[in-house]
C-alpha cells in the first residue's frame, strides 16, 4: 500500500468522511457483501476482545456468570410485552422458511416452498423475551434469586442507514439479564451495572462520560428506567454509550415469572438488562483519534509498543537486532504488548505511517548512532512527540510513558468535554449555542411534549437527567415551568 | 431441589438417557422454546469458556487472529462452490423479510409484506463462502499471504432430531480460514490445526483421540481433504470431535481469489477451514462421566475444588471457617479454583451429592474431629475415593491430586479405547464385533461403493483413515481387492 492511500480526510473537511476513511483504513472493519453487515478485521476485533476481555472480568467480579440463549426468537413472544414489541418489531431480520432446494433449471438454489415455518422466527434485536421465557423455568422461589447473567452474543436491528461500528444490521455486544426479588435489589444491579460501564469507559477507554437517567420517550422498550453513559465526541456529537435498565416486573408479567418469598407469598420477579456493543469502538475511535490515524489508550492497544530498526546494512541490522531483542524481553517481563517490526520489505518511513495510522501508543526507532551511543529514539502517539533517551531503564521509562498516554487522553478528552459543556437559560441562546456542539446544561419541563418540540426545531435531544452535578431546580426555557434540575442536551449519534 | 430429582438413569438401563437426565441435572444446558435450539447454562457455560480460552491461545501461539464476519451469506454465495452447495444449502433458516408490523385486529404482530428481501439471506451453516468473497479483497500479492483467521461464532444447520450438545440447530463454534500461496503449506496448516485439536483432546479434554483423513464420502462438501480426530464414547460409539480442512483452490475458483506470484504471474490461493464446536461439550461429558454424574477432567472443571464444612453450631461453624480460609488462600496462589459452601440452608449431604453431580474432581470436608486432629477429608471425584489428610501441606497435596486426578482420566479413557479396538480380516467377524460397538481396524478396497454397502448393512462408516499405527497392506475384507492400510470403523454419532 503506497503511503498516499493511507491519508485521512481531515477532520476539518469533513468529520464523517475521516471517520470512514480511519475506519477502513486502520484495517478495523469494513462493509460486507451483506447490506448493512460489517466484517470486523483482525485489527478491530483485537480491540474489541481487550473490551471484552476487561468488562467479562468486571461483570465476574461482580457476581455474574455467561450463559447463551438462542439467536431466534418465536414472533409471538415479541407480542408478549407491548412497549417492547412496539419498540423492537419493527426492524428485524425474519426467518420464515428451513430449506433450500436445487433449482429445477439447475441455477443455483431456491427457497423450498414446503419449508415454511408455522411460526415465523425473529433474528434476537435483544433477548428479553426468550430469556424471561426460560428464566421462568429456572425460577420457583426466593432461594432461586438472584439470577445473574450475561451473554455474549451478535443481535440485529434492520438499519437502512449503516455506519461502521456506530450503527449496523448485525452487531456484536454483551447483555447482562438479571432476576431479583425485590424492587430495590434490582434497582441497584441496574446502577450497579451502570457505574461499571461508567468505570470502563473512563479508565480503560479513557473517554469521559457523564452518566444519567433517560427521559421517558428515550427509554429502552419495556423499561420503568434506562440508566445510561454518554461521551462527547471530537465534532460535538452526543454518542450513547452503554446503558442499564431497570425493566420492573414488566417481563416478569408479560412471561409470568413469580416467585415463592419466604412467607410463602407468590411475587413478579424484578428484572434487570444492561449492555454494551461494538457502538463502543466506534467511540473510541471518535474520542481521540487525529488527522494522522488511531490514537488508542495503552489498555486497549493490541500493540503498546513498537520497535523499528533503521540500518545501513545487514551487519549493522544484526547488532541492533541484539540490542533490542533484550529491550523486547526486559518490555515483556513488565507485562507490556510490543513487537519488533524488522521485516526488510518496507522502509522506516513507511513503517512509521502505519504505526501512527494505527494509533500504537509508543514507538521506538534505533539508528547507527543510537547504538553507539547506547540511545534510542521514542516517539509518543498522542502527542507526537519525539525524544532520545539512553538504553538504561528504558523499559521502566517506557512503562511510566504509557500510564502518562492513558492519563493524557483522558486529560485531553476531558478538557474538550468541559470546553464544551454550556449552561443556558434561554430558548434562543439554546438554539444559538446547539449549532456549535458540545453539551447543553437546560432546564427542562420535564414533558414530551417540550422534548418533542425542542428535537423539532433543532434536532437536540435529552441525553439524560444527569445522576451527579449541579441539581439546583429552575424553571423551563420553553415553557417557563418548573424544572427539577438542569438536563444534558446534545444532537447525537 | 430434593435428592431424587438428581438420580440418573444408570448408563446400564439407557445410555442416551443417562446423557440427557445428566446434562439437564448437572445444569449444562435445556432444550429452548425454539425447536433444536439449546439454552447453554451457566455452569455448562463456564466449561466451554474453559475450552475457548485454551484453544485461542493455541490459536494465538500458531499465529492466528481473531475476526469476524457477517451472519447472513446471501443466498447465491451458496451455490457458487458446486460440493459446498450440496452440503449445506439443505438445512438452512432463510431470512426472507425484514420487517414485522401489528396485525390490523391488534392481536401481535405479522410479517410486512412489503418488506420482502430482493435476494434472501441465510443464516451461516459455515462461512467460507462470505470469508472468501471477503478476501477477493484483502488479497493481491504473495505479499499478503498467508492469512490467519479464526472467527467465533454461532451457526445454524436446521436439524430435525436434535440431541443437548451434540446435534443442535444453532451451536457455537470456532472456524479458522487460511488462504496460502502454495499448496504445500496449506496442507501443513492443516495438518498444524488438526495437531492443535489432537493435542487439546488429549491433554485437556483427557480424552484420547485417533488422527485420521476421511474417505471421499465423510469429506467437508467443498473439501479435498478433511482431517479428523475422533473419540470412543463409553457406548462403543465414535464421535468426531473436530475437523480440518484443505480446501485446495475450490473456494478461490468459485471466488476469484488470484494472488500475484514473485515471479509477477497470476495464481490462484489455496485454503484451508478447520472447526470445532459446543459438540465438544458432549464428548467430554461422554467420555468420563459415571452413574454419579459429571467427571470432569481438573484442566476443565469450573471449580476443582469444593470445601464443606460438618459442624454441629455456630461456633464450631466460625472456627472451621477461619481454618478452611487460610487453607482456601493457599489453593488460591498455587491457581487453584476453590469453592468453599458453608451455606446454612443445606445438608452436608446434600452438598456432597450436587458436586459430584457438577464433577468438581476434589471435594475437601472439614468437621469437628478433623479441627481438632488438624485434618482434612479429601474426596476425589473419578475415583469416589476418600482419605483424611493431615492439613499441613494440603495445598501441595490437592495440586498434585489435581495431576494425578488428570492423567488417570485419560488414563481410563485411552484403556477403555484399547480394550474397544479390534482388528478384524473378514467381513462376517465385522458383522458380529460392530454389535459390541468400538473401533474396528479392517481392510478397505478404497471405493465408496463397497464403503457404502457396509454402511447400509452394518450402520458402520469408516471413520478416518488413521495418520499413525499400522501402515501394513493386505486385502478388503469385504471385496478381496488391494487395500493400502487398515482403516477405522464405528457406529457413530
Ligand atoms: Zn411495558
Ligand atoms: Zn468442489
Amino acid at each position: 500500500m503506497a503511503k498516499e492511500l493511507k491519508e485521512l480526510t481531515p477532520r476539518s473537511v469533513s468529520y464523517s468522511q475521516w471517520y470512514q476513511d480511519l475506519v477502513i483504513k486502520a484495517d478495523l472493519a469494513e462493509n460486507s457483501a451483506v447490506r448493512g453487515c460489517m466484517v470486523i478485521k483482525p485489527y478491530g476485533y483485537a480491540i474489541w476482545e481487550k473490551m471484552q476481555r476487561i468488562l467479562d472480568d468486571k461483570f465476574k467480579e461482580t457476581g455474574h456468570s455467561n450463559a447463551y440463549f438462542p439467536l431466534f426468537i418465536p414472533k409471538s413472544f415479541l407480542s408478549k410485552e407491548a412497549e417492547h414489541v412496539e419498540g423492537f418489531a419493527k426492524e428485524c431480520a425474519v426467518v420464515t422458511h428451513y430449506r433450500l432446494k436445487t433449482n429445477h433449471d439447475g441455477t443455483g438454489v431456491v427457497v423450498d416452498p414446503e419449508a415454511k415455518l408455522e411460526e415465523e422466527l425473529i433474528v434476537r434485536p435483544t433477548s428479553e423475551t426468550i430469556i424471561w421465557n426460560t428464566y421462568r423455568n429456572w425460577i420457583q422461589s426466593y432461594r432461586d434469586l438472584p439470577i445473574l447473567v450475561n451473554q455474549w452474543a451478535n443481535v440485529v436491528r434492520w438499519e437502512m442507514r449503516t455506519r461502521l461500528f456506530l450503527r449496523t444490521a448485525e452487531f456484536l455486544w454483551q447483555e447482562g439479564h438479571t432476576a431479583h426479588a425485590t424492587k430495590d435489589e434490582a434497582e441497584s444491579e441496574a446502577r450497579q451495572m451502570l457505574e461499571v460501564y461508567a468505570d470502563f469507559a473512563e479508565k480503560y477507554m479513557a473517554m469521559p462520560v457523564v452518566k444519567g437517567v433517560k427521559s421517558a420517550s428515550e427509554r429502552f422498550a419495556g423499561a420503568l428506567d434506562t440508566y445510561t453513559i454518554e461521551g462527547l465526541m471530537q465534532d460535538g456529537k452526543a454518542l450513547q454509550s452503554g446503558t442499564s435498565h431497570f425493566l420492573g416486573q414488566n417481563f416478569a408479567k408479560a412471561f409470568d415469572v413469580k416467585y415463592i418469598d419466604k412467607t410463602g407469598k407468590s411475587e413478579y420477579v424484578w428484572a434487570t438488562s444492561w449492555g454494551v456493543s461494538t457502538r463502543l469502538m466506534g467511540a473510541l475511535i471518535m474520542s481521540h483519534s487525529d488527522d494522522n490515524g488511531l490514537v488508542l489508550p495503552p489498555k486497549l492497544a493490541p500493540i503498546q509498543v513498537v520497535i523499528v530498526p533503521i540500518y545501513k546494512n545487514d551487519e549493522q541490522l544484526k547488532l541492533i537486532d541484539e540490542k533490542i531483542s533484550g529491550i523486547v524481553a526486559g518490555l515483556k517481563s513488565l507485562g507490556i504488548s510490543v513487537k519488533y517490526d524488522n521485516a526488510d520489505n518496507k522502509k522506516p518511513g513507511w513503517k512509521f505511517a502505519e504505526y501512527e495510522l494505527k494509533g500504537v501508543p509508543v514507538r521506538l526507532a534505533m539508528g547507527g548512532r543510537d547504538l553507539e551511543n547506547n540511545t534510542i529514539e521514542v516517539m509518543r502517539r498522542d502527542k507526537l512527540e519525539k525524544e532520545t533517551v539512553s538504553c538504561e531503564g528504558i523499559e521502566a521509562y517506557v512503562k511510566n510513558l504509557l500510564d502518562d498516554i492513558q492519563e493524557n487522553i483522558f486529560k485531553k478528552a476531558f478538557d474538550y468535554r468541559t470546553a464544551n459543556t454550556v449552561s443556558v437559560d434561554s430558548y434562543d441562546e439554546f438554539k444559538q449555542k446547539i449549532e456549535d456542539g458540545g453539551f447543553i446544561l437546560a432546564h427542562w419541563d420535564g414533558t414530551a411534549e417540550t422534548e418533542e418540540l425542542i428535537k423539532n426545531e433543532t434536532k437536540a435531544t435529552i441525553r439524560c437527567i444527569p445522576l451527579e452535578g449541579d441539581k439546583t431546580p429552575g424553571v423551563c426555557m420553553v415553557t417557563g415551568k418548573p424544572s427539577a434540575q438542569r438536563v444534558v442536551f446534545a444532537r447525537a449519534y
